[in-house]
């Protein structure tokens, strides 16, 4: 244990003062904080070159003062305070817990496999070579990238090769670089779906580009209105669309490969939850129409869990090198190579096929508790994913009922979290992953009653 | 396991021939790749929910026309090809291993304390909460931030709490959303350090905004020249500057925050390496003096290692919620609470001892090796970090000696690769930190050797 600071015999004061000033400093302008702990006596004397008598006297001065606690045999620590802060800190946004948590598209964490992502993690660090401890390439470990082409070419029909896969910190960030990569060859307007996610269009805007909104309908996106939007790429989410749950329909699939074909515009494919579908076949992936106009954007948050900020994209060849000359060094480096592990083994497959099951009860338990407490609202979206979509009475105000669910610690989103425009019937997006079967019930039945007071409010 | 293909009654050809077609094609077009394990024939067929032998027959087939191989008792896979590609992807630029690594600024990842870390991350694995395990909070884990606030009060005099620390990729990632912010906020102009790093001006450059550079000189950054640069922001390495190893004297340290104060510009201080210094004594961090216009930013990749990925900037109150509003969801939340472990246990400080006294000895076999083997170069920036700068005779061309060097399997940096615009005396930034002392001893003895002939030939 180091502490940073010098004393000197041709400066004013002791050593002893000295030191004590320093420390006294420090404390007050908040470069030491209550509770850290100091260097022991024998410790200070060292690193300082001073006898350690000098250190035991300037010790018990700031014990006495307060700045220091000091026990025989314990580590010596800065007080409990109160100091005064050297500058004010706005504090960070509080996220209130909830009684219900119904928020879309978050797995349920309480099931993370901790224990099989403990045996890859340690088995990737007995095994990380030199190279892949230091930069490495930037694109990621090459193992995750082989068996992520793998993976993906077997799942859901993309073409990839490990050349081609950049590993990312998750969606967005993988979106972050691959907008300014577009920028940066004059790329100027990017298209998203509407209804659709904003963090989107937030990364989109802070690259420099223009995000226009291209509607959708029950067939997906409205691929002639996008014709129309001059955009040099579109975002969109085929296989399952977000928060809607259509999928993109095969004429509106071919019209959108002819149109990139045309117009030489790239889609980047959102492939949140491809993972989870429970009455319909499985939608393969947009990219292996055409690997050369689509990026594949995928990540574990659906499926695994959020924490581990593991993603992928991967990218047309002509793609490959302007994402990497823009790129900085990568992410966290030993959880690819366990993810690497984690696929190899199986876990993963295993891990879906045991939350599959979870979820579809889950999701079961919620159409049966909306049809019997929330009879006159309109269930879609039930077929895959993790969260259903209720489409509420035209006169119910939507804003409303979620103000009023979310005082009473019900966390929801609703149609108008997706459609800033508005336009669309009052609809909430309830998410059905995160709670029990029987908290999902006595969360439909408490919020069933909130609308009902709601709508007779607006009656009213 | 699952193989993402459908069959039907409906469509033409039968079962099986539909199933091979499927696989054929996904071998074809590159989405199943040579030696792709695929679902066994019982496994496949439940899936499809068609009879085993459907399958069976399919697998036999395309196990004669080559694609499949089956064994019994094995999982069946895709043979080894070849197979023609979909599209051809370009070759990742290949890093050439060198028989001497000279580079600068990278550690000896082969001392990385595996067990330590392996220890952390497990009981990170089991102690991480359901908050933490989902999207938690964007600017990392409480429990690194806190640590790490106490770390560099401690160590490097910041002035630090959580609520301003925001856990990144590394250094070019922070460096990154710093300036997507400050050019969201209207910035144009950014100051970096010549000579310097050029990573740094290109994120500055691709987040929109402009690169200045401005002379150092044996005193550090040139304060005088700063204030006429008219820049929204400077980014520099006061400890130790990158690659000189001048330190930023005190006069312009004191000019620098005056100058901040009085324009409200904004430094970005580079901390990269301050960890290793030897002759001598530490230099607190810019930041103290001034954390209302000092953005910290530090990192593990010259103390443990490059592959984790794991840094953090320190911000000033009025940037935390336009960075906050500017990011994605942040980078591997296991990682960061393994370290929050790896610094209360005091293993970095642990490390960081035996590492200095290895390192120590390395920079004195080199210093030593040059004065033997090169006794015209003039060696500076001995007294910290992981490398020296070596100063060559005027008449030496520095770019032929590096590609001799190179072609000699010598790896290493030159001051043109850190100012481009030229100007400077010939001079090599060796690297001191990867070698073991007889491998740095006859790494400088053939570089001496190749400089010789060098400026043999520039001299006839």
């Amino acid at each position: 244990m180091e502490l940073l600071l010098s004393v000197s015999k041709d400066r004013p004061g002791t050593l002893s003062a000295q030191i004590q000033r320093r420390i006294r400093d420090a404390v007050r302008d908040g470069s030491l904080r209550a509770g850290s702990p100091v260097p022991s006596t024998r410790d200070l004397a060292g690193q300082l070159g001073v006898s350690r008598k000098v250190v035991v006297d300037a010790y018990a001065q700031l014990a006495a003062e307060g700045y220091l606690v000091t026990r025989q045999g314990a580590q010596p620590r800065i007080a409990a305070g109160p100091f005064p802060d050297a500058v004010a800190t706005p504090p960070a946004v509080a996220v209130a817990p909830g009684r219900f948590d119904f928020r879309p598209a978050r797995p349920d964490v309480s099931s993370f496999p901790r224990a099989a992502w403990a045996r890859c993690l340690r088995d990737a660090i007995g095994e990380i070579n030199i190279d892949d401890l230091g930069y490495g390439d930037a694109f990621g470990v090459d193992t995750m990238r082989d068996g992520l082409a793998d993976h993906l070419g077997r799942a859901r029909g993309v073409v990839a090769d490990r050349d081609r896969i950049v590993v990312t910190n998750g969606y967005l960030h993988g979106l972050g670089l691959l907008c300014r990569t577009l920028a940066a060859r004059g790329a100027r307007r990017i298209a998203c779906e509407d209804p659709g996610g904003t963090d989107e269009a937030r990364i989109v805007t802070r690259s420099g580009l223009a995000a226009v909104r291209v509607p959708i309908d029950d067939l997906g996106l409205r691929v002639d209105l996008l014709a129309a939007a001059k955009a040099d790429a579109v975002i969109l989410t085929p296989a399952h669309q977000h928060p809607t749950g259509v999928v993109l329909a095969p004429e509106r699939r071919t019209a959108l490969i002819a149109l990139l074909r045309a117009t030489g515009m790239f889609a980047i494919e959102d492939d949140y939850d491809a993972e989870y579908r429970y009455d319909r076949p499985a939608v393969g992936a947009l990219q292996g129409l055409d690997p050369a106009h689509v990026v594949y954007a995928g990540t574990v948050s659906k499926v695994l869990a959020p924490a581990l900020r593991l993603g992928w994209m991967v990218l047309p060849p002509s793609l490959v090198e302007p994402v990497r000359s823009d790129h900085d060094h990568g992410g966290a480096r030993i959880e690819q190579l366990a993810f690497a592990h984690f696929l190899r083994r199986g876990e993963l497959d295993r891990h879906l096929r045991r939350m599959r099951i979870r979820y579809r009860r889950r999701r079961d338990a919620m159409i049966a508790a909306l049809a019997e407490s929330l009879p006159s609202g309109r269930v879609c979206g039930i077929a895959a994913g993790l969260h259903v979509t209720v489409e509420l009475p035209a006169d119910v105000d939507e804003a409303a009922v979620a103000a009023a669910a979310r005082a009473r610690g019900i966390a929801l989103a609703t149609m108008g979290d997706y459609a800033p425009g508005g336009g669309r019937p009052p609809t909430l997006i309830l998410g059905y992953s995160q709670m029990s079967e029987s908290r999902l019930r006595a969360g439909v039945r408490e919020l069933a009653a909130i609308i009902r007071v709601t709508a007779g409010g607006n009656a009213a």
